[in-house]
């Protein structure tokens, strides 16, 4: 399947300049968005996850159906205070300021092999953020995966050491 | 099984007096959160959908994996701005103000079967807002689905007319 042929590309959003990918008519595909979730299912299952996480809103929407799929757990990634009980919280930069991520404490257990998923890796601060966070509960991130990476922002090489695996570049 | 025993209760969030129904505890069971989505799957199929719709941002948690175990698409219905084409808007009452959601109008077609699915059915506004949205595309909603219902709100009352189907009842 030509993945990229589902993405539709939407100048100038969200700002002048800005060619925006938008995800939405690969997931309003049935049969391209099964196919999608299939690979990073596999993806997963390789390397014997035992949870699937993934940061709000968009990584929601890939990391949920791999984790149903493969019958793990799947926990969430949340900006600040949305997660009821206890959490851990991390600081990452934006393009100007910062902002914040949080994870119930004991959402990971120590040991944990966790799979990361989001829909875009640009510049990796969010990424990376959530990897710091399972990291600090003492789990392990055996693999990351994206919808759509773009190359041009070199977000991978924030990710240095880690398993990425991104279904379509630009 | 029995979902109430994986759902946690926390006092007192997001504000005194209430007792928030924690659902991360179920997400991260693998086992009860796919015989979760086993359910809502047999629902929407039983119901012959087209397509699964799911507001931003715990919506998508159970809506996606419905869609991907159906081999069906899936729709984000989100809050103001997020959607990055052409978007159809409809407002909202909260307990104080109001709020907004948008879809983007090439997301469903007039005459599609539609189903939805939220995390938290309570007095019911959000989810009226969703079926405003799919039916001004003309498409129907032919069942909604929710984790966990709060009966005592009667928002069901407002679905009335509506084929709804609640997980779990408090």
């Amino acid at each position: 399947m030509n993945f990229k042929d589902t993405i539709r590309v939407i100048p100038d959003f969200p700002s002048p300049g800005i060619r925006f990918k938008d995800i939405t008519t690969l997931l309003k595909d049935g049969e391209a968005f099964r196919a999608a979730i299939e690979q990073f299912k596999d993806f997963a299952a390789q390397r014997d996850a035992d949870v699937i996480a993934g940061p709000e809103s968009r990584g929601f929407l890939l990391a949920a159906p791999m984790a149903y799929g493969l019958s793990k757990g799947f926990v969430p990634i949340r900006k600040p205070g949305k997660l009821p009980h206890e959490t851990l919280s991390v600081d990452y930069a934006l393009e100007y300021g910062k902002d914040s991520l949080e994870i119930h404490k004991d959402a990971v257990q120590p040991g944990q092999r966790v799979i990361l998923a989001d829909d875009l890796l640009a510049t990796g601060g969010t990424i990376k953020a959530a990897i710091k966070l399972i990291e600090q509960l003492g789990a392990e991130v055996v693999g990351i995966c994206f919808l759509v990476e773009l190359t041009y922002l070199n977000g991978r090489e924030k990710l240095e050491g880690y398993d990425v695996f991104s279904l379509v570049q630009y």
